[in-house]
């Protein structure tokens, strides 16, 4: 398989996606190392899935080469699933991982233990030249803690208590990390799509 | 046009609907006058245009007639469109307006009045014998307000100041929301297409 451009430009997200993928031969390159113009792509769409299509698809337009994206996002039971597709930006236009935390505590404020449950989703598009496409979902169930712990990984992590786990996303390694996250458990599915694809 | 069997088993929203679509000479009856078994239809659908197409067509399997179905609800800004699709059940299982009402109330407690921004989204599917169908969507503008005032509407209504209106929904005559509301707007939506396709 040539090079695949990842239409993220999530640092920490491509650093994930690579250190998973190579385990099964592929090549991801950034779409800023690709040369790519930096143009904002709007995630308008009400689920991972489109948003996930429309940054891949967005990105093989402008290059005519196989792309991949990732939308994710963390989904609240307490609050009805928010903040699902609008995590990044939760606490407003001019928010950061911080902000978004923040916010996330003082929502849950005295809500008792067994209420806490949450799903990280991520939903990972690969687009081929020709405009066909696959698409993978991987979900990691867990609860949200009140404190911010760890330093690891971004985003919610530093609040989300994996199932099995005593310890957030933000303290495991992020080896470990790469072998239960929700984009762990897409990527795994998308290489089982690819084989059907290529047998 | 034959008459036109509602999903629904939510006696406000039939009502409403019949209010609405008698304008255009529809006849609309409802599951249980049309003898339908009362099976739950589980909406477990992530966007509105899916559950209400689930309803519509689950029923139109059942009698193989025409039917319409709404789903309905609430996407507040502050909370990153929740309780959206959930806004049913956003209490949990055993919820009702009251508690649904006094949950969102909670979460927007100290949230400032120009952050309280919301909308009502109704989604509306026909589905014809032959399994083709019509999907309109209608949504409808306002804010969260800290108390409920108001005996009519239902859910969130006794919450929720349409633009340009000082009164909340359940302020508001049926008549009166009936022409501005989310629903009203999905129905005349789907008016149009039912002429589009008639003519």
């Amino acid at each position: 398989m040539d090079t695949i451009i990842a239409a993220s430009r999530n640092q920490h997200k491509i650093v994930e996606i690579e250190a998973i993928t190579k385990k099964f031969g592929m090549t991801i390159i950034s779409r800023d190392e690709a040369g790519i113009p930096k143009v904002e792509i709007e995630e308008d769409g009400e689920t991972f899935e489109e948003n996930s299509f429309k940054k891949a698809d967005e990105i093989r337009k402008m290059c005519g080469k196989t792309t991949i994206a990732d939308d994710s996002g963390l989904m609240v039971d307490y609050l009805g699933g928010a903040p699902g597709v609008y995590s990044a930006r939760f606490a407003g236009e001019d928010c950061n991982d911080t902000k978004n935390n923040e916010k996330l505590i003082s929502l849950l404020e005295g809500v008792p233990y067994k209420e806490r449950r949450a799903k990280f989703v991520s939903v990972i598009t690969m687009v081929f030249p020709d405009g066909t496409s696959l698409v993978a979902r991987g979900e990691c169930e867990g609860h949200i803690i009140d404190t911010p712990v760890g330093e690891h990984g971004f985003g919610y992590d530093p609040l989300f208590v994996p199932d099995g786990f005593q310890r957030t996303f933000a303290q495991l390694l992020p080896e470990e990390k790469n072998q239960i996250s929700h984009r762990a458990k897409a990527l795994a599915a998308l290489e089982r799509l690819l084989e059907e694809r290529n047998s």
